[in-house]
């Protein structure tokens, strides 16, 4: 059956819809790194506009129309095939969106800005009951969100499935509880066998040479010229404007080598878009299909390969030579152990492999909490605090190293960070996979080869973009969905008692 | 009268239509200045979305019946008012952009990005074939624009209305014959004004150096804070996404001071979008007015200021600082010689202030034959070196140093040019009237006050927006209309025969 003329109509309405996402990805991104400050107020007019223009065009009559045309169309394709992907998403992404009163839209892009402006101001004065207004106008918001899907298991369902779509709060919890029951005493464990901090990361790594030496590792792990860039920002992130257009950002502190394990991250995600297939660009398929197989690429470049032997024997003595003679005096098992160290503390995104995921499992649960009213606004300090206590055994000093140091309760963001673990335990599903089909990949990282590897995620996940599910996306590579029993066993490899140190 | 709703209604609208506007603006900033170079082609496509949505929304029905029935109310009302002028000047660029079939104007907008990326790969390899065939499209493509305004006296006025509204190529025939007669004798003579080049500006001046003294000037000439950002690029210009975002850019060369001089013009763009009145922001009346009224800026913060006695004899000292001890042994008076030298050259945008006007009326010519097809494109690098010779008695080594020297012609922008020169004449015919105003505006100059001047300007040509036309708003601030003999008188006044060196 050839594409009827309603396929190339909803193939142009999409890229058009594609485009403007893409173009607020480059606002957004110019927002945080570029922007003179005093823009800020029209530039949250023009993200606000095309937001309304893109919700327009996306959620109408026509859209509707083209779509119920082409059902017969897609019927008659291989599921697989891109056409009927694209009708597939489509069809999905509109049922979503059109259920959300045009309102309620507004009123949340409009509460996250506000919230977000709160929680700024809140986070560096430790005032937590100035932003617990705005958070509780956020629950709120996603309560009335929640009740548009009244099919939902649960209500934290609704929320997730934005973020990761097809997974229950069910299947997280599952994982998470299995997480939990090993790393606990993991913990204990780990922290014994790298040692006290013996001071190797506090030093002062001048911040020039900190940006060389991200911009290096870029170039070794690779990409297509002239499709990549990096600069300093406040928080982290990667975007960018298409798949030829990758844009990282790092942070350079005074002291320690957090900027190239960020970039190393960053790197990660920025890959994952770069090489989705080009076919797939200017379609609601061109984007990583969810946010915890995101972050299972980044993981598994900043930690997989970012913190294993063989890649530090490759990279330990250009590391050295990049800051020398900052590290004359340190051989490449007292630096192994220093990027390795496990050590409960208080802030989520500079938390070690093993603790990490103690951080998201406290926000997985809190948040379902506070959606249900389980646990009351008021008390969400002392109960954050509580949690950091029964979890990982640290005393919470203040808010800002508490309950306000993310911001993603800020903007309303909820159901977002189980992601994070998530691609925690994907990553190395994936991890062993590519070890079966590279069975010298450890050999490969230490000559400093990273081609295969970036190309075999090309092959069997990137090019894929949104054509299939999160889980089925995984299966493909894989063979199996998600499964927290290779995480548990890299990490106890790596970390536990077991371990010869 | 009090505003009808449909006043409302349109103003929502020309307001979506704005933020599309700016957003294009930032995004061809970021295409200039930061975007990874592989991620043209999508950019392209993006923005000529962005164009066709903005046009659809402007070019609609709806717009054309919101602009009927604001008829009575327009006429109801001061011409002056803001309200009378928005729907005023919204029905002109309505009735002009009614006309253009929106495939031309999304290929124009596509040819833009490509030939723009097809020039910047031409120009340092001097292939001028390789870029021929995008500058033929772009040709083709004015041609069937040109073709839509049948009433026009001549082609070229079509393309020239575009930047500077109300203007005819007969005008400006005749402002710019006046120039010839004048300024050919007048390049001998001030030739010799300032004798043979001492190479006080063929030092090497470290990048760093210059960065940090053009970020002095801007903070020196003065903006609210946190509005203005400066960032190098490869051909200087100003952009920005509203009246509190505004981007210049320069460019550091490894000798000579051109980035200073740069940054001084862009400055002068800058300042004119950031002082129009926040009441027309949003609004199509918050921009300048016309690229003639933009460049009278530039040149006058570049030339009028930038290259006077006043201004050295305050600011040489800052930048003997600036650069110690380069400019140690160059006294205050040989370093404004140098920076006033008249010598016949190559490259427009470094050419002194007399000759720079032939290098614009060549291609304000040369435009006119290859629109008519007087001259062939395979001829045009041959006949730009001879008219160039002839013009400047200066001979054109390549065609980096040539026809490909300008981005211009790279995205398709005809009809630009001549408002350079315009602009030096209007610049004059301004600033005439600022020392009738301000009498002791030298003594200022020499004092580092710039605020004065700053402010005269936004009271009386940048707050007025594109409230009037070009020589409209130019006749209220000087009480006349496009007139190149103070101009002329300024040039023979600094750099005749009779000037006392």
């Amino acid at each position: 059956m050839a594409a009827p003329e309603a396929f190339e109509t909803l193939k142009t309405r999409l890229a058009q819809v594609t485009d403007l996402g893409r173009v607020r990805r480059v606002l957004g991104w110019d927002m945080q790194v570029m922007m003179p400050p005093a823009g800020a107020g029209v530039r949250g007019e023009q993200q606000a506009t095309l937001d309304r223009i893109s919700f327009d065009l996306f959620v109408s009559p026509e859209t509707e129309r083209l779509l119920e045309e082409l059902s017969s169309y897609e019927e008659s394709l291989d599921p697989e095939s891109d056409d009927a992907s694209l009708i597939r998403v489509a069809r999905k992404d509109y049922e979503k969106a059109a259920r959300i009163p045009p309102e309620l839209r507004t009123e949340m892009v409009k509460a996250a800005t506000e919230g977000f402006m709160a929680w700024r101001q809140a986070k560096p004065e430790n005032d937590y009951d100035a932003f617990r207004p705005f958070l509780e106008h956020h629950l709120e918001l996603r309560r009335r969100y929640v009740e548009l899907f009244p099919e939902a298991d649960e209500p934290y369902d609704v929320l997730l499935d934005d973020y990761e779509r097809g997974m229950k709060t069910a299947d997280v919890r599952a994982v998470f509880d299995r997480l939990k029951e090993e790393l606990v005493p993991l913990v204990g464990e780990a922290a014994e066998l790298y040692g006290e901090d013996d001071g190797t990361l506090g030093r002062s790594f001048p911040a020039d040479q900190q940006e060389a030496l991200s911009r290096e590792i870029i170039e070794l792990f690779g990409h297509r010229e002239g499709a990549f860039r990096l600069d300093p920002t406040v928080h982290p992130f990667a975007s960018g404007g298409g798949i030829d257009d990758i844009r990282i950002t790092t942070k350079y502190e005074p002291t320690g080598l957090e900027s190239f394990f960020a970039t190393m991250h960053e790197y990660g995600h920025g890959l994952y878009e770069h090489q989705i297939a080009r076919e797939l660009d200017r379609t609601p398929l061109g984007g990583g299909v969810s946010l915890g197989l995101h972050e299972s690429q980044s993981r598994m470049w900043e930690n997989l390969v970012g913190r294993s032997r063989p890649f530090w024997r490759f990279m330990y003595p250009r590391v050295q030579s990049n800051f020398a003679p900052l590290l004359d005096d340190v051989d490449e098992e007292t630096f192994f152990r220093a990027v390795n160290r496990v050590q409960p503390s208080l802030i989520r995104i500079a938390a070690d492999e093993v603790t990490y995921n103690m951080h998201v499992i406290l926000r997985f649960e809190l948040e379902q909490d506070l959606l249900s009213g389980k646990v009351d606004l008021k008390d969400l300090p002392e109960e954050w605090n509580r949690r950091m206590d029964s979890y990982l055994g640290v005393e919470v000093p203040d808010n800002a190293h508490g309950v306000l140091q993310d911001m993603h309760w800020g903007t309303g963001t909820i159901g977002y960070f189980p992601t994070y673990s998530l691609g925690n335990v994907m990553s190395v599903q994936i991890w062993e996979r590519i070890k079966d089909d590279i069975p010298d990949l450890d050999d490969k990282l230490e000559r400093g080869e990273f081609a295969p590897l970036r190309e075999w995620l090309g092959e069997h996940i990137h090019r894929h973009g949104r054509k299939f599910l999160p889980q089925e996306t995984l299966e493909r590579a894989t063979g199996s969905r998600i499964d927290p029993e290779p995480y548990l066993r890299y990490l106890k490899d790596k970390h536990g008692a077991a371990t010869p140190a």
